[in-house]
């Protein structure tokens, strides 16, 4: 279709989504129907006359990608895809209902959108995921994605803006809807385009400056996008929020606010129906024949190859965190779909070992959190299997998007290292003790905490083949190799360490505090009594049958003892699997914020050293 | 003291502070030695040139401030305080020992330290909040941040340089070490001092490039910056990692290396002292009686009036979230040292009430949470009380400041609206389900959930008085108002709302889960079984002893109830308080992602309802 043509039909497709966001969200009684307006023209020309997909295959992995980064947009982005016939329009209606997956904010219940949004500034972080995933599969796709103005004051776009541009991602276009009003008043740079132009050039992008509601300029900017090579392009359309209602245009107090049904929603169709245009073939069918469909290439099947057993000798001392480097080397041998993404501490974690083998998969994200975490979501839902790691401590940096990928429920697979206070004399700003809480509060995540080099190993294979988001704590101390190298680890499970029939309490450890338990084990030997031992390996889901079945078997007395505060981690973990079982938990676990020092005088200070457990176990005889 | 005797005095200073780090860290065998000696010039100019302020009483309210960003430099900041007098010198060669506050990286421990830093990108943040502060108590004391480069692609970096230059902040300046070397490799932008300009320039700071090791153009740099008017300064400092000793200098490799003790640390030292120059003054007590003392001012006591109590009649509807806009208001009227920081939801959060009568101690941080959280800290360091406040599921994006905030122990107060699937039609992205999970983790948070208007107005003032960091849940729904507006709600208390002698079990809820709660009474009563309701106000700390009381009195069955995972929250903060009474305790949560859906439907879809309650309560009869 010539741009004569064309010009007049997207014109016109624009009004119908600026209509059918209109409409949905006054149906509703709430949403952000003026966020939607603004954008209206862009849309109209992103989905009929820039992006190849099809509208009924939202999933090949050919297909060019759409991230809505201000996810409050979400009615034009669902009436873009029914207007291409990816559902029936009708279901708009439904909108934010609790029947209808067309939800207040995208999430992936919807087979079109790859990640949930909707907290700002993390869609632009995804986008640069699935872009790399382009790369990693060698495919031509394109990955478009939609920015807020006020989403703009989010650090995490310019993490996102300098990981783009060191990888020089020209299959990656942003577009900036600038309509100046935030919720609550104007943004921090209202229609000032300058400030934007400067500061998406000077991150190293090339800027477009363009009228947001000027569809040749859109048109141009989508092709002189295209065609810039060696960078991403951001596209900075200035845009009037409320676009196409003059009561509402540009006026604040409009954000997030649906049009009262009767005569406020009537004037305001009435308005918008006036603006359709003579133009031909912008009907549903004749649009959605019209988008290039992504090439169908025949892909050949990854197929993974097993990843080689651990191989170590029992007593060798090894870090958890050595063994995942060594166990994502191997694994990322074995299977080409593993990636791992760093954030400037590759040589600490180990996931340089994966950097050896397979530089091309290894994304280094220099020292910026969220966009790691934020690109794995990306890779993730697009068929990578993607180990982003950095300590422990720094990946609550990316604690929303931790919780968005959530939402998504993406297989991201993270591993925090240096857990604790047995990392020692760097102090408490390093020593994560409240990861496990984190991810334990998210009910689709799994958590897991090898103590030893085979079961970090295991573990590490485990996750990348669970499905969903996943967690691994590993340590900074070595430990020794207690297991044989073909023990399994399966999700879930837990392993009895030491047992006898006359134990007077289970001690549940995890990490170093299962080496203070066994210590603990031997030390009380020696005494005369005898302690049930458990490797909690699997922090969620937990075992807990064989946790309940170890406390009867002790006298109903567990102690669980954790290089973590004493809350959401392991204690909890256990309490709550064994609470109807009439069994008393006691807890171990560090109360206070710790400090410097050698590790074995922290985990003694704190509170978690055989010691420790010794004299708790004690108690527990006594007050029996 | 003139150029000419300034210059080598200063750099006899800084080859003492390279001298004192390299030597304190091989002592300690860990550290950071080649990050502090890339900085030794500027720190040298900064402590003996530049900065006001009076060694023995670092706090002095109108003493210049300096926030070490790159807080793994530490060593050389406390060489810096004890070449200035703070402190006896020996002190440093017990750096990062158990006894010892000079921690491996920097924590408030320490007089001279505002908050703790080694979480890279928080210490900008928290230098917004000293130099609003000045503002806030009309000092024109100035604060100076030291970031290191790699430290730059941290997005916090990012968002507190548009707040500085949007606060145009003049008494801000920052200075970054651009010594080219990451931890684990160079760095983004290596020496590239364009990159850095060019971003800086772009957010709207003054801009100066030097040499970082030249000891005039540092000075210069200074002095550029404190007379330029209406906009922050940021120092780029071209510099060399590990500068003064040659065998490491610009190498890789030796990030967090201490040199190893004998021939290896004696050719450092070596190298290092045939680097003093001819100088007059530049011993210890020549220094320390040159530094500038801040002005000391007189300063009348702010006395905080009382706060006016809530005016509320029972049985009104008032969101929680508006209580905490009313109270917060009423308390910044109160209390000239209350400041209030919004991420441009304020029309949400109702903290737009505070705006109205405070609009100069009210700051706007636009959306991103970082810097509205880090500054909000670095405020609280100073005297303010400080309120920042978004919806709950966005103050995660801040999860690692609150951590940061809990090791620096600092009044932040913190309040979360919209929390759980209650909020309805949004969707999960805007629902926050982990965020008690979160705040309780960290061990010296308070946690705070009120569920009528009186007990959260009561609450805010409780926790602005309380010391340390707090946290307050609000929620969207508007509820009745159930307490007289003269009820006391002490921090560690609980309220019983229903009770008789023989109550079949105790249920606790916060929130709109209360209301259920007692509508699941009504229900019961009507059926003839009566139940003992509790207001669970204070999540953490909690009241163990009226907890045990109840559940003792009612059977040894709780049940608690909560618009939140299942994971950290009012079921695990019950089930440890109660954990050695023999109680068994169940949970009523929310255990899979929610969806949109009318408020009401979510909370009966997701288990939390009156009627979830009731079964619950028949189903511990029926086992009893």
């Amino acid at each position: 279709m010539d741009r004569t043509s064309l010009v007049p039909a997207l014109k016109n497709i624009a009004t119908r989504l600026r209509i059918d966001s209109v409409r949905s969200t006054s149906e509703a009684g709430s949403g952000h129907p003026t966020s939607c307006m603004s954008m209206a023209d862009v849309t109209a020309a992103l989905f009929f006359a820039e992006m190849r997909f099809d509208p009924k295959d939202p999933k090949n992995p050919e297909s060019d990608r759409f991230v809505l980064s201000k996810g409050h947009a979400a009615p034009i982005l669902y009436s873009a895809w029914a207007e291409a016939g990816a559902f029936d329009r009708a279901e708009l209606m439904k909108l934010r209902e609790i029947g209808s997956d067309l939800e207040g904010h995208p999430t992936p219940r919807l087979p079109f959108v790859d990640v949930a949004t909707g907290s700002l500034g993390q869609g632009i972080c995804a986008a640069i995921g699935t872009a790399l995933n382009a790369r990693r599969i060698k495919s031509d796709y394109r990955t478009y994605v939609l920015l807020g103005d006020g989403e703009s004051a989010e650090g995490s776009v310019w993490e996102a803006a300098d990981v783009a541009a060191l990888d020089k991602l020209d299959n990656l276009c942003g577009i900036t809807d600038v309509n100046a009003l935030g919720q609550s008043r104007p943004t921090m740079w209202e229609h000032d385009m300058g400030q934007f132009e400067r500061r998406w050039k000077a991150f190293g992008w090339h800027a477009i400056v363009i009228d947001g509601h000027d569809m040749a300029q859109i048109l141009d900017a989508f092709a002189e996008a295209k065609a810039t090579k060696g960078q991403p392009t951001m596209i900075l359309a200035r845009t009037i929020k409320g676009k196409g209602v003059s009561f509402v245009e540009g006026k604040n107090g409009w954000h997030g606010k649906p049009f009262k049904k009767g005569e406020e929603l009537d004037r305001a169709i009435a308005e918008l129906e006036k603006q359709f245009v003579p133009a031909e073939g912008d009907s549903g069918a004749d649009l959605a024949a019209r988008i290039p469909k992504p090439a169908s290439k025949p892909r050949g099947v990854d197929t993974p190859k097993p990843v080689a057993a651990p191989a170590y000798k029992k007593g060798d001392l090894v870090a958890t965190r050595e063994a995942f480097g060594t166990a994502l080397a191997k694994l990322g041998e074995a299977d080409l779909r593993v990636v791992a993404l760093d954030a400037d501490v590759k040589n600490s974690t180990f996931s340089d070992r994966f950097e050896a083998i397979a530089p091309d998969r290894f994304f280094q994200n220099f020292i910026a959190e969220q966009v790691m975490v934020g690109a794995a979501m990306g890779l993730a839902a697009r068929g990578a299997i993607p180990f982003p790691s950095t300590f422990a401590c720094f990946l609550t940096r990316a604690a929303d998007f931790v919780r968005m990928a959530a939402i998504s429920n993406v297989g991201i697979k993270l591993t925090g290292s240096h857990a604790g206070v047995s990392i020692g004399e760097d102090g408490p700003s390093q020593m994560a003790l409240e990861d496990l809480a984190m991810y334990r509060a998210e009910p689709n995540y799994t958590v897991l905490y090898p103590s030893d080099a085979v079961c970090a190993e295991r573990l590490l294979v485990e996750m990348a083949y669970h499905a969903g988001p996943a967690y691994m704590r590993t340590s900074r101390p070595k430990t020794p190799v207690i297991y044989d190298n073909e023990e399994k680890f399966p999700i879930g499970g837990l392993k009895v360490l030491r047992q006898s029939a006359g134990d007077a309490v289970t001690v549940i450890g995890a990490g170093v505090t299962l080496f203070e338990a066994l210590k603990a084990y031997d030390r009380l030997k020696a005494a005369g009594t005898s302690i049930r031992v458990i490797d909690l390996y699997s922090v969620q889901p937990v075992d807990k049958a064989a946790l309940i079945a170890a406390g009867k078997a002790t006298g109903g007395h567990l102690i669980t003892v954790e290089d973590h505060y004493a809350a959401g981690g392991i204690g909890d973990s256990v309490a709550e699997a064994v609470a109807d079982a009439g069994l008393t938990v006691h807890r171990l676990a560090v109360r206070e914020i710790p400090r410097s020092g050698k590790p074995e005088e922290l985990v003694e200070r704190f509170g978690i050293s055989a010691a420790h457990i010794a004299e708790a176990v004690e108690a527990v005889m006594a007050g029996k």
